[in-house]
């Protein structure tokens, strides 16, 4: 690893002062360890702007909103490779992989104010600016960028629910802020439904603006101030082919000083020549302007700029101290990048007054706790969840009220499946918020109404008209003539119903637990022994012809993969499928024959998300994330280690193209956390993590009651990349996963490492995970 | 009178049936003596379904939602002449010339229910239905009509905040209600912007519309329950051109069953074959579907829709008991017809819970009044709302809040000009809600905040950017060289500025009241000596060249008119327009050319609105209402006289195309109401009426306080058309003026009517009524 890094640095100038820096922050905290720019480049789709732990607003940078059909490379708004911003925008997803947001888009302009944005490769086309990445500063909680067309330096930061700007603008030149609400990320023609824009008489501006983008019909508005009042302002209606405007109001455009209504609206906000930077604080709100408004009153007093990235810092540094690591500067900045990353989401999506948004477009109020959103729960119900359960389980807490609160605003009674700002998506399959608070649950996180929680999970697993569960449930797998992708839905239904069934039992629902349990076993219904893989049946019975185990993406039986990758999926029942597969050697044989298949990129130039090859194993997208350490369950605990390694060096770096895959809501760097610690959530629902191997020669985990568990290894080099023994607390682990409680009772676990592979360690039956048939 | 509605009867069988049953309900209460089909042909634009007065809900059959550019004709969604029903829909305009609404449109239908209207000249060709007028019956608060196609039998009543439906299915067939959340009045591609439609557990239909009409950005939301459990249900989409719609919901259409979203939404609810009637109710709320629910629970209980007819019922005959008549049938029927259509505006605009959209599109809550929206005020402020401030100072005290509130929540801090459910149109000229607020204060409607109410009366009269005031302050009048029709914006100006005065006067506010007497004054600068006639001056102070006096409409000098019509627009100085005429004898010349000119009806083809001509006049638009009473002011009261008896004659039948114009929200039928009465307020804002002369044998008004005002006249028929005296309480009335005052404290005006005039009475000039130059 510090090889590889010392290569990288060399390459890239401009990180290499981000690094250095992050190495000097080290004593303030680990907020300065962060580099937001990383994933910002290749297939990761993070963004690189300033944001607190879960928060509101997420205010970054925005290089281009292309349209929706070329749009997927600017999930997040920014790539790095982009060479002018088109201005900053308050909301971006982290690495999701479709997209949306990018709303209330502010641009400081000095001298004249263009009205369109203008093309990339012309400079001066629009409103646009050049800008190099010399002059970039990213930091968690703050970004800085020169917009070098109009020689303003703008500086961002966050608090929960406001963004605050502060723009430099050359002296001499008149000041001008655009505040446009046409564009968005994964933009199209007609996308923008309805928008308003508005000036009051103290110079507070709030506006609407209703979209039809990802979850169609969203409603967001906003209230921005500024530290100096406006000389004058426009507000222009820039729709040239409406068939109907309704009468015009007072004036005309752009005289239009006031207030306007319509679906391209822009505003010019003159602030002549200024003396001192201009800070500009914006908040959003799903509700309302005048909740808006009130967020801004509760969250954004005053304009002391300086003292609000202070405080973003703090909240960085209070999240990021769970866990302490030793390790090389470089390897601290991937590590806390990663953990910035897993606290990405899911984002406040609460008022001040405790309203929100709910999935029926209604306004609803929390009672006893906070709302929060964004939950791109395919993904982060595997790895993402399972770490802040361990590590914020006060937080978590708040997570599954927040998914009950919305089933029960949900028109079909069941919970999100990919929801953003309280809105359903229907992105991706399964009913993944299951395994979220399964996993909550069963691994002691409290302060929400398990009965409730348990009726909506039941609810949502029980819902016919959602992803074919009518058939599902009649046949025990989804009938591929009735519903794409039938082999992956049978797969994950079947293990969410698992974990659904593993609440139930601990609350002692024995009837739901053990109706579940059935179901659970139905990724049996989609094992084909005769091809050795798992396939969709029709709904006659018979697996669908003609089969190419090889084939992936709409239209196959598979979800974003093709055989060799989901045939593994029954994280519940690891056992189950060895003896399905023929016992251990026939299934390590098959799992390695899935790393080291000799696979062409090229396959799956059609499906997008399938990046981060290793053979068919795709580290890029989450179907594959638990593969190595499935070897555990088979008795080669070694080979779980060699994986790792091999993929922890090649789908990783601390750099803007560092992230093999969409980052995908804190799942991509979630798995990094977990797998340099040394153990990982194979089946969330279950209190076991199955050990790897550390990558940390130690990591201090702070948990909840001022506990601490600490992991160490040594010795800790590309020499030694096996795990000899382990101990915990001082006595030998002779088996290779851990239980929840003994990582919360807080204690310490010790790896020797080792040049050749313990072929030994963790091989009895006894030492491997448990799966649903070793259970008693 | 009497001969000619013998002849109406004869030509018309179906509204005999109607008579008839008037006249029988007379015992009862006037509400059986109103027929709302009066003015639902032609150009009245007046709805013929239920409401209840300023109710928030006006439910009624709809038989054409053509596209704006031809929908002139079906501003209340409903013409006589029409074979076919679309649906009956909740919210109408009663007599607007543009228009919008017909929102939530509901339609019955037996055996296969069609998902498009059809055309009406293709019987089957979609949903809606051929009927009949024989199986019509009109009443206020009651409508119902056989739909022929099906063989069901709707009937129609409604509550302030619920419409009720009941159906009558054929046996046998099965039962469909179709929800279209597409068509609407005045509709066009694209005007939908979003809607949602949603089924919940308990059988209760929610949803929500946004469109882009005259109120841009209108949201409107509804609930509906139904007195039966519904069978089945689909919900759909039904745009098949969206660029994107998002990720789809579970299952596929048609089988949404919970919800939909999108800009094409129908929902289809089966009953199966029913027994009994089906009863639907439905609430809107312009604020949230939750605000529909309980605008459903605590406005509609139970499904008892007698008792609800019972009440609709009732609340007219309170509202009507107002005044009492002795007149045949059918005068009767026409007298409380204009009441009633004078009792439709402005319409609640408020939820159960005190909440409404305001202006801003934001959210408010009264606080002590309720809120009223749906103001026509170019039309309704010179007879409808005087008629209120007599009748209902109760209801008059709350107009007054809901426009003071208004303006404290309009982005541009001025009062509504042309509002509907609480947002602004922009429609029509001045800023008629002064004279409104004026009226009601000069005639001691109390219950508000004066103070705040004539700030946002100065707020509006100074704010520059609407229609050119910042010219007008500067200059005196609007340069039409700035902005279109400056002769008629300078006039109303005036006229509007001058009431401001008499309100700050009577508060003490003396400053005020100076500055806006001297504006009061710039009708002069209108006037062009040279021609005799009120003209556009240009900014250099120029009269715009070339003149034609009879030139009209868009471009023109004037405002719907021409310089025949707009020339005589000084209400508040009609002595001062006498002088600059050049006296009594050629005002009273010109003004006879006026009523007595060939003017060839095509001349207006291309103008709507200007229509029941009598010469120049047009009763059909409102800058001609004040003209008749005129003669008054120049000591010729018995031309005022006659000149009524030839508008009074020829302008109203009772009959559906009995309206010359558009009823514009109560205007037309306030004016009928006021002359029939025998007098008229010329100039809202004074105390005064100018007397005309009656046309009923004796009226009483039932007035605030259990006070009586008695108005009688005999011999009362065609023979005997002038007045020949009148005492008021006995006692010899020597001027052509009542003072309000005079008329609220009780007592009783007679008249002597005539054959030949009397040309002395009112002819001194302290007999005339009072004008702002004859003031001391």
């Amino acid at each position: 690893m510090a090889v590889r890094t010392r290569s990288i640095r060399r390459s890239l100038g401009a990180l290499a002062v981000a690094l250095a820096l992050a190495g000097g922050a080290r004593a303030a905290g680990h907020a300065g360890e962060v580099d937001p720019r990383i994933g910002t480049g290749g297939d990761g789709h993070t963004f690189p702007g300033a944001t607190v732990p879960f928060g509101m607003i997420q205010l970054s940078p925005d290089t281009a909103m292309p349209d929706f059909k070329h749009a997927y490379k600017w999930a997040a708004g920014y790539q790095y490779g982009d060479p002018t911003i088109l201005g900053f925008s308050h909301t971006h997803f982290s690495g999701s992989g479709h997209s949306d947001l990018g709303d209330v888009l502010v641009m400081p302009v000095a001298g004249e104010a263009k009205l369109e944005p203008g093309e990339a490769d012309k400079p001066g086309s629009g409103y646009r600016s050049r800008f190099s990445h010399a002059s970039e500063v990213a930091r968690a909680g703050y970004y800085a960028v020169t917009l070098e067309d109009y020689g303003v330096r703008a500086e961002l930061t966050a608090g929960r629910r406001v963004g605050w700007h502060r723009y430099t603008f050359p002296a001499g030149k008149d000041a001008h802020v655009l505040l446009d609400l046409r564009p968005s990320i994964y933009d199209y023609p007609g996308k923008v439904l309805w928008a308003s824009l508005r000036v009051h008489a103290d110079g507070t501006v709030t506006g609407c603006r209703t979209t039809r983008g990802w979850a169609p019909g969203r409603e967001l508005c906003f209230a921005m101030r500024f530290s100096q009042p406006m000389v004058s302002r426009e507000l222009y209606d820039r729709e040239s082919d409406a068939p109907y405007k309704g009468f015009r109001g007072p004036g005309n455009q752009p005289q239009d000083r006031d207030a306007q209504n319509g679906r391209a609206l822009l505003g010019v906000f003159d602030f002549g020549a200024l003396k001192q930077p201009l800070v500009a604080k914006v908040a959003i709100s799903t509700v309302s302007e005048a909740n808006a408004v009130a967020n801004l009153d509760a969250d954004g007093r005053g304009f002391d700029f300086d003292a609000r990235r202070a405080e973003a810092t703090a909240a960085w540094n209070k999240a990021l101290a769970s866990i302490d690591v030793d390790a090389p500067a470089t390897q601290r900045t991937q590590f806390y990048t990663a953990l910035y990353h897993a606290m990405l989401s899911p984002t406040l999506s609460m008022d001040s007054n405790g309203e929100y948004r709910g999935p029926d477009h209604q306004v609803h109020k929390a009672d006893g706790f906070s709302f929060y959103s964004t939950w791109s729960l395919w993904d982060v119900y595997r790895a993402q969840q399972p770490l802040m359960v361990l590590l914020r389980p006060d937080l978590s807490s708040d997570f599954v009220n927040s998914l009950v609160a919305a089933r029960e605003a949900s028109p079909f009674g069941i919970l999100p499946v990919w929801a953003y700002q309280g809105l359903e998506t229907w992105c991706m399959i399964g009913y993944h918020a299951v395994p979220v608070i399964a996993d909550a649950y069963v691994k002691g996180v409290r302060g929400f109404d398990a009965g409730r929680a348990l009726e909506a999970m039941v609810a949502s697993a029980t819902y016919g008209p959602y992803g074919d569960l009518a058939d599902y449930m009649k046949l025990g797998y989804v009938p591929i003539d009735k519903e794409p992708e039938g082999a992956s839905k049978t797969l994950e239904y079947a293990y969410d119903d698992w974990s659904l069934a593993q609440m139930a039992k601990a609350m002692g629902q024995t009837k739901t637990a053990a109706e579940f349990e059935r179901r659970a076993g139905n990724w049996k219904n989609a094992w084909d022994a005769a091809t050795g893989f798992m396939r969709a049946r029709k709904s006659d019975g018979k697996f669908r012809e003609p089969f190419d185990p090889a084939a992936a993406g709409y239209g196959s039986d598979y979800t974003e993969g093709n055989a060799f990758q989901y045939s593994w999926y029954v994280p519940q029942d690891v056992a189950g499928l060895i003896g399905a597969m023929g016992g251990d050697a026939r299934f390590v044989q098959k799992l390695d024959a899935v790393f080291d298949a000799r696979v062409d990129p090229a396959h799956f130039k059609n499906v997008e998300d399938i990046t981060g090859l290793i053979g068919w194993y795709a580290h890029g997208n989450e179907p594959s994330h638990h593969l190595a350490y499935l070897y555990d369950y088979a008795g080669a605990a070694w080979k779980t280690q060699e994986r790792l390694k091999r993929i922890m060096d090649s789908q990783y770096a601390p750099r803007p193209d560092g992230l093999a895959g969409n980052d995908d809501l804190g799942q991509m760097s979630a798995w990094y956390v977990f797998t340099a610690l040394g153990f990982y959530p194979v089946a969330p629902g279950s209190d076991q993590y199955a050990i790897g191997r550390p990558f940390l020669p130690r990591a201090v985990l702070h948990l909840a009651g001022g506990r601490t568990f600490t992991v160490t290894a040594a010795p800790l080099d590309d020499a030694h990349p096996y795990v000899g023994s382990v101990t915990l607390d001082g006595k030998p682990l002779d088996r290779v996963y851990l239980r929840h409680g003994e990582i919360v009772q807080g204690g310490e676990l010790h790896f020797t490492m080792q040049a050749q592979p313990n072929r030994e360690w963790g091989r009895a039956a006894q030492a491997r995970p448990l799966s649903m048939s070793a259970y008693p």
